[in-house]
């Protein structure tokens, strides 16, 4: 036996997230039917990180377990002849399993640390270039001001201000380690680096600091909202469009083939 | 009577190209049928440069006669607010129009020149985040290479070679004053400037570029290709994806409100 593990990206404009539904109509459903197809086994795959409807995965990590023996390359090449054009597995990886060994690698429970990336267009007329790609905000935005405001939310703290009430994480408090915000002309990319994140918990962040950046809200306005624990108190939920689930954080131990950082097609300045 | 001059950026991804159909999905009747909703008459647009089907605008260049009064930013929002997402009004000016005035402006004819990019992304992996939005090469490609090859084309030359048989141009004889080609990692951007350009040239120049980046072909072939005047002699015509129309040229007499040189989402930091 042993634990394969992929990185998968995905455009998820036309999906309805990643986690199976019913309906079928999800990036998780779409690579378990190719695997399937592949190897005519049914195969329930594990995932670090579920995103929602609309929200992008640059480098999601799954893992499944199975008795085939097949090249990485095989695997990668091999699934992606079954996956329609939205959906790709970038790199295969095969570990060995053992039921009782405790350390056993898990694509969620070894997870250190999750990067999200939201991308913003700061324009007063809409591009029809960004559609699905990006958040899109007509007022002006200021970044010292953003930037401010984010620092509040470094380090250990609940999130509940920005927590959906369907989460079902277990606790509200997460630890921040990174917000960093660039700008390159009308483009904004926030980066988002915590152990773990709740329910919307990045669109919510980025909503509120929306209002930061627009002068509605003060940049100290943010650590009000912080430490109030209300959903309420926060600004509304941004839209997914700009949303990328971009890398997910494991022990070097496993020698996963992880890019240093998967790269936003159209950030590659901002990025690199 | 007035001439306005429309920008318009688009989404080629959905659309069957620029000019009219009677099925009424291009996008010149996306942007008719919004120009008649927001001033209830029926106008009647003409443009610099029809693209085909999946080929996107950076900014497309229109005109159309009217009477009526309206404000720049009033014609850009107005009709805005009654295009689809995938395709938006960037800027409005207003001329004088005298239909007697041998030089009036024209968006087609009084064109001096144009400009389109072709993205490509070269992996052996496909990714999900350029579909509709590059063309895709596995092969390596080498870049040196291909700028020798382009090389062959420039100055004034008969284009047949890479004219679609359904071209309806009066003449096969075009000056190219530029092509320039970058790389960026996976991605290289195509840049072709010239004083018009025929049905498909940007689409077939780059597959067969393509040939030469591969080793296929030498880059002293493409000089073989041109001088041969014959279709059959070049490579097939390559993916529309990951064709920008990017600018049109005009007399700054005009006084239109152009951008330098509008950008491709996710090149900023290549064509800056």
């Amino acid at each position: 036996m042993k634990r394969l593990v992929l990185g998968v990206q995905y455009d998820g404009q036309g999906w309805r997230g990643w986690q199976t539904q019913p309906s079928g109509d999800t990036v998780q459903d779409a690579l378990e039917r190719a695997l399937f197809r592949f190897t005519n086994q049914e195969i329930r795959t594990l995932c670090a990180g579920r995103t929602d409807a609309g929200v992008h995965g640059l480098e999601q990590v799954v893992h499944f377990d199975t008795e085939l023996n097949r090249t990485s390359y095989s695997w990668v090449n091999g699934v992606n002849a079954f996956l329609p054009p939205t959906v790709a597995v970038q790199w295969a990886k095969e570990l060995e399993f053992d039921a009782d060994d405790q350390d056993q690698f898990h694509a969620r429970f070894s997870a250190r640390a999750r990067t999200y990336h939201y991308v913003l267009h700061n324009s007063r007329i809409r591009s029809p270039m960004w559609i699905g790609r990006a958040g899109w905000v007509f007022r002006p935005l200021d970044l010292g001001l953003m930037q401010q405001g984010a620092a509040h939310l470094l380090g250990e703290h609940d999130f509940s201000a920005f927590r959906a009430a369907e989460c079902q994480a277990k606790s509200p408090v997460k630890h921040m380690y990174e917000i960093q915000i660039r700008q390159q002309g009308e483009l904004f990319v926030f980066t988002l680096r915590a152990s773990a994140f709740l329910h919307h918990m990045v669109r919510n962040i980025v909503g509120s600091l929306i209002f930061v950046g627009t002068g509605k809200r003060s940049p100290d306005w943010m650590a009000e909202v912080l430490s109030s624990r209300d959903r309420s108190v926060a600004a509304p939920t941004f839209m997914p469009d700009g949303l990328y689930l971009a890398k997910i954080d494991y022990d070097q131990k496993w020698m996963l083939p992880q890019p240093a950082m998967p790269l936003i097609p159209g950030f590659l300045s901002l990025l690199a």
